[in-house]
């Protein structure tokens, strides 16, 4: 399970279509932040921004080659927010498989 | 799917400690604020902050009776961010599959 921090930063991560829509690009393959920025009519800067974003949450890592940026997605990072979905629903279906127990006791009794 | 900007609001609401912990707390039962409130040192209006950003996401909603107002967890909410994850599986699992594929053609030429 992801720690707190990590589960923050991941989530503030995912907060934006131009993070989300980055995230969905890098699951394909690893790009250049030129290949990347190539859909969105924005400035540069604004999208070194959200690239920024996505690498303090982790779910990015970049490294540089002469001028060139090239980001890769760590899905692991990604599976650690998956997990708290499947905690949560986790914990609905033990509520409910007990009040499903509770209910045949109940109907048995009478 | 749920659109860009519930997306938006859902992870920003998932993306702080007390209202991840307010949700969990929710998917168990319906409680009131007071209830919710007790496990965090924190004033009253500092946490009806969260509330609110967890009512304005969709995640929530609250009803007053008198002066008891109690919230209630919105599941299908949830759910629609969740399938955000379960699409980015398998946009790569299609890519893994595809690949697969091509091995297999590559090492049947040989």
């Amino acid at each position: 399970m992801a720690n707190n921090q990590t589960l923050d930063a991941v989530f503030h991560a995912l907060a934006d279509p131009t993070r989300r829509a980055v995230v969905q690009q890098l699951g394909r393959s690893p790009a250049t932040v030129s290949e990347l920025a190539a859909p969105f009519g924005m400035a540069l800067p604004s999208f070194m921004k959200h690239i920024r974003v996505l690498e303090n949450s982790k779910l990015v890592v970049s490294a540089k080659a002469g001028r060139v940026r090239t980001c890769t997605l760590r899905r692991e990072c990604l599976a650690g927010a998956e997990l708290w979905f499947d905690e949560q629903r986790s914990l609905w279906k033990t509520r409910y498989d007990n009040l499903d127990g509770l209910l045949a006791k109940l109907s048995g009794e009478e």
